[in-house]
């Protein structure tokens, strides 16, 4: 089974990168086959070379959108802008190709803020889309509240996200 | 495996009863161990005597309460009121159980309106509500807009709505 | 100006009641006409003796839908139930009268939780039901979180959380 | 007053396009202040020059960005993409200033789909990141459903949309 983890925005040195990096490092102590995804690769003008009569012409684009595209599981790293999730992941979802970019994958979702809401509108919007492309999304979704104040040195530091984290990887794994 | 069927609203003579019946026979058709259970048999006073400090206290609200728990799967049938569900039905997912009432079971929603949302809103917030419990919601969601036109002696007269039907059951069974 | 100020649960000897108060005090201290109307006095049975066929045949149902409806501004006080409002907010919702009930009603909301989330979800799925029936929604939503811990002998003890009532109710006396 | 309505789709010669004129023209002929701004005049590569370490940084960028802050009230078009708002138009109010980018506009949302939804979820969406950055949005939102058959020579052909828009136009001035 084929896991791919995606850092959900393009920003420089993202907490979700240390994130994303975090699970990985989870999941292929289990065993898994898992690699990372960061929006930080797609190309500064995909908006226009890789959407709409562009899509699917952007070889760079293509190379993320292609991992994508492969996995059997996704596990979106979240953070909240502005109340919901960057506007760059779903201009990246708009460069998918449909309708069957999403189908049938297994997707699990953490969401991450410096506030304390923890991106609960983030990855509830994220869940209306990729159910409306018929993906399935593991009920558990991680929220990482306050998230500077819990880690250091790339390490998750709060016992009760690490366990929240296991449970969902160990759930994530079975769906 | 077993799969409970849950009528969303008390309204008598629901179209929600009928669509209902069509999924159970459905499901039985394909060999699946199925009941339907309905709100309308919900005790009239359960807000008060089923919720709260009396949570688990009402015997009839128990009966249903109890057919939800021991399912593995559930379908719900979830009529367009006001823009989302009906009150009711989060007024019974309010005496379930808790935390414990939904964790991982699997679920599949089907909205039904007399307009033309089909219940988006609906199963939108119901889908957040089932994972907040960390039950698992199927992708494939049914919206069956303009219910009344579509339907005749209680069978769905829209090829496209048996076809979407036909594969979200197809897909709840081996989720 | 008339404000009514709505207990969303039924709930005994709720916080809500009590925040309920704590907005009454401050609106009336701004010289406002303003009323507390408390989803504990439904009728026990109003699932059934209020809704649908029954809609507007409970007279004591009725002396909640019209101090609703007489109100030109409403502040709804929303605890978190299973991720989202109480469902009898919601099944009293389905009981105003339809499609005028809520119209060109100015809304704010409060929402309240044990955990961190403050109800965010449960604010949200109530915009839509608000924005379905043409009421329009204060931007400003205050979300108290671990509400418990934030407050003493009824009054709120944390600062930030009266800053963001203050501008929330400076505002909607506006809006 | 100042009214900007925003195209929320940087695709070619899209609908948004002809319905914001369409909105113009219905505004100026109440006498109202109106431009448009089209976010297919975004640069290219703004998911980089003008979002993050970078932001109001991009000339080209804080044209549009300049229109809308200078605006008391916005309306935004909006198409749906993947069952929400196009990713392009989050990424837009990820660049605007933050937080009294958009705090305390009235905003309205029109929604325009091929299928049937309406952009329900992309308004739904929309209205909560509006929410949370304190802009208030009309509870009446316009939602044009397979907008490609409602439509004739850049002229809306079905009378309860432009009906709707009539009324939603004669609230959101006085809003």
């Amino acid at each position: 089974m084929s896991i791919t983890i995606v850092v959900g925005t393009n920003r420089d040195n993202s907490l979700s990168e240390v994130i994303a990096e975090h699970y990985q490092t989870l999941l292929q102590a289990k065993g898994s086959d898992c690699q990372i995804v960061n929006l930080q690769d797609l190309p500064a003008d995909f908006i226009i070379s890789a959407l709409y009569k562009n899509s699917g012409k952007n070889p760079q684009f293509n190379l993320i959108r292609e991992a994508v595209v492969a996995a059997e599981k996704l596990i979106f790293i979240v953070p909240e802008y502005n109340g919901s999730f960057p506007g760059v992941l779903k201009a990246f979802i708009d460069g998918m190709p449909y309708p069957k970019g999403f189908e049938d994958k297994k997707i699990a979702l953490v969401g991450l803020s410096s506030g304390v809401q923890g991106g609960a509108l983030a990855l509830s919007h994220l869940n209306d889309i990729f159910s409306y492309l018929n993906a399935h999304v593991l009920g558990n979704k991680v929220k990482l509240i306050q998230i500077e104040k819990n880690m250091k040195d790339g390490k998750i530091t709060n016992d009760l996200y690490n366990q929240l984290i296991d449970v969902q990887i160990e759930k994530f794994l079975k769906f």
